[in-house]
């Protein structure tokens, strides 16, 4: 349903692989909302993805980027300005990568050139992003950045990694930059931590079916999905939360506050059943 | 700005005393975004105040009920669910009192029946209300309840009191009860922690406006007022929110990421020049 | 081992009941490490255990309090000054009731008058040992004052019901307290969020054995025994910990840190070989 | 004062440079609580600082490490066991470096290579020597590993810049490994999140005399020092804090639970005195 909640409102979203991605949905419901939007992503995502289609969908223009590469941003942010005719009012950061997972090398056999690269593209691109935003002066007064992340930055999920540590950083550099772009351009920044969520790049987690199975039961509403996500993040486009900032907000179904569940335990509890 | 966020929705407003009041400005802007609401408060507080004022712009009916009441809350919630033709779909807890405070009483010299009170008028309340309305089925699936919290509930503020304690605990109601009543009936609830505000309740702490300067000066984007906290509270009474809850929701300017801003302490530094 | 790591000092234990109360080893362990100690419990408590046992033992004197009493709190600090020939320098707060709990009433179907008992013995408790203490100066500059609690306190666990609250107000308290009785008198103020421990008081908890199986299997290095636990609160009690006020600090074999281990996973897994 | 809290164990301490260090007193303390040590520093940091002193007090031998250099980390671990005879019982990490703080750029404004230098040798430095450790299986059991933070991890502090977010990874590796290395050897992991201290280190940073004296006012036990530090490093190191694992630390004298204090409030309200 639309409330053109967003009316007006111009943004980038980084990350919409196919129609899985949170990114994805954010970028549909942000639309529907009454924003114009630019889609970003890597050349080889958007060969591999389906993001051509979300575009035609959305009535937006792809401009490509690594958001590692400083250029690239520098050139998104230009190019989308130039595109939306003005600056921006929000930006989505679904970014991430995680080679030590991808290769099953576990945490305490890191290879430390994957490690960089998981900071690299999961962690600082988000401080490449805000830089390049704020040096080209991107994004309007009481602007919105979002970027997602996962409860496993505060609790330690097993499998989960040097993602972990990204994640971490992640969040600091919301806090840390949420400062300094607050003070001075009036602009905030979050990050939701969203419940564990069937995309293509969750998936790619050793056992991830049965924790999300947990995390449904251990959380009070249950898991929440994609769509629900993309829901939470027009709220913090809009301007009905111009002073929440420097945030690391949870869209979990209440499961970041649970230490157990009688649903999850009950389960648990038939394992012994047999033994 | 009316986006219809609340459209069809009823809710109880617990609060509001004149349009000082957190609880007015939110029972003026949820009837702006569609919704119908009942107004509560103490008789003292409906004497004493200007809620007849409210009830008439907001074209709401007032229910008096002392929180701290059991009998007074159900009929509370079996009178508004008749005047409001159905279950409510929000509610807002903006409910204080401190006596310890009032009489100067400091934190090692606390009457205890005085703590009592406090905690009975702003935690314990919140209970009350939240089991007479399981009790009475009076909460839609999905509904949500909100009530209002203080950075002091983490981090000690000198002069604030037993009221670090009453919020401590409140925060914690919401956590527990979000648990039952998220599982069994999908009701979400959260509290906001709100930045310190020029209102009746919150101008009766000693030192109160040195205190409102510095917040202001820590926070990058300044203290957030009493209209922006009803601004957010219904976002998180809208249906874009369904899976946040029991949390504690920062709404701040970012005091609460802040260690130490520079302009704060550009100002701290000012008080030594004539030593 | 004894490291006469309290040597000279002078402390007050509560709560000790039997052998299997965290308390005892308490007191058990100061003594080894060179302290003096008073015990104390309420008259109940102290016919219903054995409490005279412990007191042979570490050749302590007991005195009676209830420690929701004030005069009861009184008379014992200063008896203790009397039979310790001076001011104490630790004071150990293991004390809780939950009368809800016990009779079985759900949190959702809380009886008021027993959660005023549930916040008056668990929390409130330790206001008043505080207040009485600094009142009669009867602590040491750099004394070191501990209270046990429970991670249920940040996060829910099902079962757990208004003690969780409790817990939440009792470490607020301990904030609260601990800046004023630490600027004034250099008092330190802790608590100690322990593994859920088999205590006469741990055990009336319903599906207890399954949750302390689920949290073992969660902590990497397993759950904290009474024992540990022990040993934990004289490091709080020594002069090697000076500055450690304000706080909560987790003894858990890492639970608190922890969102899903390997170990509780493989476990949780089983339960569905079944179906 | 000894206690012998250390007898019979060995350790390694990496970063200390001169008597200001903090790791300079862990290696006095520890050596006189009963330890044996090996020490570690850079190349650089040995020729600069005044390591040889303190090794010889300290009856120790120093091998000399780049900690973000996985051989010299694998040939440390190595030669202190030769040297000690035996797998070691504890480690301090305690180094960090900030190019970009040094060099002046602000955080809007970050040097990418800078910023990798400063992960790479305040954070990840700390999973290499984990990562040696483990390999090597150069810890015995339940030993203890403790790394040096600051509260800037949590909230943010102007000036503090990148190493920020370098302390947020450094936290989250505590909890990443601290699970792997407490499951499979029972080694605990934490970090001391310490007051502000004169370091040499720390007094690199601008505006660091005033925000010392911030801090000061703000704690109320005062600001921890070096000495205070290692006291409570000890307890870490010792066996009667067996079960504390992946936690952070606070050793601030109170001020991480502190939202304003009155001492610090009434030297801030003399700013306005001229005005």
């Amino acid at each position: 349903m639309s409330y053109n909640l967003l009316k007006g409102k111009k943004g980038i979203v980084f990350g919409a692989l196919n129609e899985m991605s949170i990114a994805w949905k954010v970028a549909e419901l942000a639309v529907e909302q009454g924003a114009e939007i630019v889609l970003t992503n890597t050349p080889v995502s958007i060969r591999m993805g389906d993001i051509d289609q979300l575009a035609e969908k959305c009535n937006a223009h792809v401009v490509p980027a690594d958001a590692t590469n400083v250029e690239d941003l520098e050139n998104l942010f230009t190019k989308s300005m130039e595109l939306l005719g003005g600056k921006v009012d929000f930006v989505l950061h679904s970014i991430g990568m995680a080679p030590n997972v991808r290769k099953g090398n576990s945490y305490d056999n890191l290879n430390y050139e994957y490690l960089k690269k998981t900071l690299d593209v999961s962690a600082i691109s988000f401080h490449k992003v805000l830089q390049a935003a704020k040096k080209l002066d991107a994004i309007n007064e009481w602007g919105s950045v979002v970027a997602l992340t996962y409860v496993a930055a505060q609790k330690t999920m097993y499998e989960y990694n040097d993602m972990a540590d990204a994640k971490a950083m992640l969040e600091s550099i919301t806090r840390s930059f949420g400062y300094i772009y607050g003070r001075e351009k009036r602009v905030r920044i979050n990050t939701i931590s969203q419940s564990p969520t069937v995309t293509t790049a969750g998936s790619g987690v050793k056992g991830f079916d049965k924790l999300i199975d947990f995390s449904e039961r251990m959380s009070p509403l249950g898991n929440a999905d994609a769509t629900e996500c993309a829901e939470y993040c027009i709220t913090l486009f809009s301007d009905l939360t111009k002073k929440v900032t420097m945030q690391n907000l949870f869209h979990d179904g209440g499961f970041s506050s649970m230490g157990m569940s009688y649903r999850a335990m009950r389960q648990y509890n038939k394992s012994f059943s047999e033994e």
